[in-house]
């Protein structure tokens, strides 16, 4: 005990909140502690923690971080924990790299476009974007243990070398696509800004989002060959993570559920402990954690040591208060939880990854655009289509342009879109899947106080220059003569574009004002 | 043989194409028999038919039916098969009860909205949609038999007795919408005509669609119990019906396929012998039929009497060259039928069925709307809205207001929208389901070639007279006094609407023309 450590009616913190474990690191267990829930409870309502930030109603900051998360890390410091906050940051220095880190704790990172698209259609694990929602627990694999319980036949205790044992377990290999609900978020706030969530709702861009080939047991196959099946009356299963969440000035474990419905699908809903053929990062939820396919990411919970089959879904504030979908009509005047709907299946959804928003093209009558497409809940893609009109017009990627169809992973296409028009055009892509789904036109369709699920039509503003109409020619000429760049766009240029004598010519056949 | 029959080569045509199965009336076997099936197209080939009619280009005529099957009537007639034609009619006018007859033969009955809505979300029977492909086969349940052969362990026969007996094969009941891919079809033929196909690609409202109760049993069930399991090569199922169909001068049994990833879902795919807890009638697929739920109704295989497990889908012309999605840019002029992708499980989609386009509404302030919302492939509704003004301000039907979630099936919605606008007004409605998708904003979005799938909100034009507005209820006070009526809308008033007096008064405090 430190002699400068906090103290609670005389007992350290760390004796109030002790990693009782050997082996489980920045892993403190609340759920089985109604007592413990109360005092961490009581120590945050007596302390003073920073403001909640305001990234929404001006220019996001340029720095990497984007944002920092002052509160979250007061947090986890007001109950002695900060071991926690600073074994995150040192992860992502260890697992990722070149990330777009939108907020520095709980760890927010966004695959940079370049690696989203680099390389095929699988994300490199040290590229795949991150959204924890606490700390990383460093969990020793030899000391893990995972439980199941509730309403099943059996309740059991079950170790990672049990679980990775093909005699006991079949396993499978699934390319999953694992997208956070806030992808392409930024789109929701520029139009109007939503809600101001304690835990930062970050304003996530198109790289929220990436596919993996995970390897693990079925849920299903481990629950029917371990513990006997489960009771008539289970309806969810519920998975509780080993990291810390705090919700209105309470304490928790991660907790979230999926319905039976879907883990009986067999490799829809896998223990995982592989990412592409590498042992799963402790960033990622090593040694082990949920893969839900075609589900919203928050249902993957990382670091799952307990498992519960109940008759309802979890309550447990991330799967009953958050990532809920409200109206446009709700907002801080009236929602209510009770409004919202819970995001589980996702829908289609699709962005142009390249080029970037703003970006000025030459070409000699066609543009070319990439980006990726996806659908949940074991839709596949079908068709891409790209409007260079803003969406009366659309042209579908040729199949042979699109990488192969996945049950439960996104496609990449790739198309050259015919362009007569100039100057600034409004760009934008729609999926259809085979469910015969589409997206929304508009963000305002889709738009919503959480500002989750930007499934409508991803758009972005590109400047026109078509190099085969031969007024333009003759201008790229002319600047290239003078060794002078086309950019930057908005730069005058130095010379006159027309000689005088060309412009009187030509008044002479288009007077400038009527003759009569 | 009478006396006028016709022959070929000296053979009548009787004999040539026989109902060659005793107690099977209306049932000729075409796949079985190649030369059978030369032969008819030859005789196809040798003679003149009613051209190809055109409904999309004018007014559809007021009449009931409204429109008649002339072509596909001589097709039947030139293979000796009137009987089949005139039993169809017969079996409409037996089995079902004032359907807006939207094509004669083969029968295409349309529910009538006050049908749609009025028992709950059970669809009566004698109300339920049609869309045959063909004529109606009458089979006497003790003659019927099920075959199953292809890639299955053990090829089978099946008679109707055996596959009731709930000692051999579960049974199970489901509440299943089944929906013509076509369902407010008219709404794009409104905005551009398309697809003239040979078997009549009807212009139906929003009564293609229905929800009943089918009991049956899981063809999983069948195929592990009766046939031992499929092969492992075996990808689809295909299901033949007894009706005889007709495309590009060639003659077949009706077919089509799910995948086995479809049918492995239990009572998701049903070999269905009771409707409502009725037998199925014969208009609907009497004695047996398959029920597909969440998949396009043309699936859903009416009296199916052979299933082959196959590696690839079937290549039957509604499989393979019906159905089909195309883009926008696909058409006469280039379509191919690889072109487009084939519609199987359905997207979200909903109507307004209460009050009618085109309505005027005196009302109060608020406006009563009611209507339908479904999801196919095990989606469920889980909000609906209703916009009054075309798209932009949304308002969610309360959850007490739609009937309850199902998986498979629709749900019925009503709801008094707050207006207070006056005028023409357009009236909106969107669905979200529970993997968040939700529909396009225009018609235009989801326009394609063969016209199937009208999945974009749908719009009805409302005249808003709001009595909640002073001059408003001056006016109608003016009319009732003097015992006239509001309507119709277009009937010009015989008072003037203003005394002179009045009308000067105003003059002076907003004079008519600029004082200086």
């Amino acid at each position: 005990m430190s002699a400068f450590e906090e103290t609670y009616n005389g007992v350290p913190l760390s004796k109030l909140f002790p990693e009782e474990r050997p082996g489980w690191k920045g892993y403190v267990e609340w759920e089985k502690y109604p007592e413990r829930k109360r005092i961490a409870a009581e120590i945050l309502k007596s302390k003073k923690f920073s403001g909640f930030p305001e990234f929404q109603l001006e220019p996001l900051p340029k720095t990497n971080p984007v944002l920092i998360g002052h509160r979250w890390k007061e947090y986890h410091e007001a109950l002695g924990l900060k071991s926690i906050v600073d074994f995150s940051w040192e992860t992502v220095q260890k697992e990722k790299h070149d990330m777009l880190h939108l907020l520095d704790f709980p760890y927010n990172g966004e695959t940079r476009p370049q690696y989203l698209l680099g390389d095929g259609k699988i994300t490199q694990n040290k590229h795949h974007f991150i959204r924890n929602h606490g700390g990383v627990p460093e969990i020793d694999e030899d000391a893990f243990e995972l439980e199941i319980g509730g309403l099943v036949k059996t309740p059991i205790k079950l170790c990672m070398k049990d679980l990775k044992d093909p005699n006991k377990f079949p396993q499978a290999e699934v390319t999953v696509t694992i997208q956070c609900s806030g992808t392409r978020r930024r789109e929701q706030i520029e139009v109007y800004p939503g809600d101001g969530d304690e835990l930062i709702n970050a304003p996530w861009g198109e790289g929220a989002i990436g596919t993996a080939v995970y390897r693990g047991v079925p849920l299903k196959k481990v629950l029917k060959y371990a513990c006997g099946g489960v009771l008539p009356e289970a309806k969810h299963l519920e998975f509780i993570g080993a990291d810390t969440y705090f919700k209105k000035g309470e304490v928790f474990n991660y907790a979230v559920s999926v319905p039976w419905r879907k883990v009986r699908n067999n490799e829809e809903v896998l223990l995982a402990w592989e990412m592409n053929g590498e042992p799963l990062p402790k960033i990622h939820g090593g040694p082990l954690r949920m893969v839900i396919t075609g589900y919203i990411g928050a249902r993957s919970c990382k670091w799952v040591y307990r498992i519960n089959a109940l008759e309802e879904p979890s309550m447990g504030p991330v799967q009953r208060q958050e990532y809920l979908y409200y109206t446009q009509q709700v907002g801080k005047q009236n929602v209510k939880i009770s409004n919202g709907f819970s995001i589980q299946a996702m829908p289609v959804s699709s962005a142009i990854i390249s080029p970037k928003d703003g970006n000025v093209i030459i070409h000699d009558g066609k543009i070319a655009l990439k980006g990726w497409a996806y659908s949940g809940n074991g839709s596949w893609v079908e068709r891409v289509e790209i409007s260079p009109d803003g969406g009366h017009v659309w042209y579908a990627v040729p199949p042979e342009n699109l990488t192969k169809k996945h049950y439960h992973a996104w496609r990449l296409w790739e198309m050259e879109v015919p362009v007569d028009a100039e100057g600034w055009l409004e760009f934008c892509v729609r999926t259809w899947d085979s469910s015969n789904n589409t997206e929304p036109t508009y963000v305002r369709s889709a738009w919503n106080w959480d500002l989750h699920v930007t499934s409508s039509a991803h758009r972005i503003k590109l400047y026109s220059v078509n190099r085969s109409r031969p007024a333009t020619a003759a201008r790229l000429k002319q600047l290239e003569e003078r060794g002078k760049s086309f950019f930057p766009l908005t730069e005058p240029l130095e010379f006159t574009v027309e000689p005088y004598e060309e412009y009187e010519a030509v008044c002479k056949l288009n007077p400038r004002e009527p003759e009569d």
